[in-house]
């Protein structure tokens, strides 16, 4: 629980959350949106939701190798998470192309064990496809996001038979702000 | 010099220098290429080159706020750069629309002093549009490049009033290439 505040504490001093009406990449509807690239915008922020994602992965993944950010809004935290962890980092791009989404693994292919990283996960489309394109080229031990949305990316990995983790889900997320105030 | 000595040997303990015909990003044809993205599939390479890139930006630029990189080969640099030397991270997204190219500045918007940070400089095009866009937002104090493809990136940056550094130029990087052997 720790973590979610941690967690809330940092979404709320940089206005991450916010309350209108938003699509999502998804293209689903939403009443919130969870911006979190302006985490970025402050190194503690930065660093702190970094730490949190790093301690996540060490406990959920112990053993993995390279760390693979979705492009464009999970390079940040993949590079900051290979950093800070001492691990090898590619990324992934996504591109729709007619009838489905084409992956292109960027850089040297990642090896070995491998995890997934986004900053948010909704319903999951864009992180399936990405560790579709990746097991071409190392095994996806995971997939790891700092808040999941919980809009079915969870079970739509655990049918791809990948483990996804998050440092809170929404309603996690929502009640550690609540405490807050 | 021994910061190229340093870049090279990076840069070919990762096979990062390419021999054969490629086509740019500018629309250039070249007999080689740098493929920098394959440095961050070492962590020694990626944080290595990190740290060639921190010191020139520390002698080159000493003050600033923010670190822009441009999306998506600039933002692992970025990102590692503005969490080595404790800086607030933001990025710009180029979109080629109809007769130019258009700039989007992800998540917060950058503030005070800012330098923009790609890993190879050709044209310089994409830079100047980055740079266009971002002074929207903060002061550009400069641009800071791994390499320097020779290609007229730095005479159009001068004529935009903007600063370029890179670790080295492609001509230093061959002579330093070339001495390792």
């Amino acid at each position: 629980m720790n973590e979610c505040i941690e967690l809330a504490r940092i979404v709320e001093s940089r206005q991450a959350l916010l309350f209108g009406e938003f699509t999502l990449s998804s293209g689903l509807k939403s009443n919130y949106y969870l911006d979190m690239r302006r985490l970025l915008g402050d190194y503690k922020a930065y660093r702190g939701a970094l730490e949190l994602l790093a301690s996540k992965a060490e406990s959920a993944f112990k053993d993995f190798d390279t760390v693979v950010g979705v492009a464009t809004g999970g390079i940040p935290w993949a590079a900051g998470l290979a950093l800070i962890m001492g691990k090898s980092l590619a990324y992934v791009r996504l591109e729709r192309k007619g009838h489905g989404t084409l992956g292109v693994v960027e850089g040297a292919p990642p090896y070995g064990k491998c995890i997934v990283v986004d900053d948010v996960a909704t319903t999951g489309a864009s992180l399936e496809s990405a560790v579709e394109v990746l097991r071409r080229h190392c095994e996806v031990v995971g997939v790891l996001v700092i808040v999941d949305r919980l809009q079915g990316a969870e079970e739509r990995m655990r049918k791809a038979n990948v483990r996804m983790e998050s440092v809170a889900t929404v309603e996690e997320l929502f009640e550690c702000i609540k405490s807050l105030e």
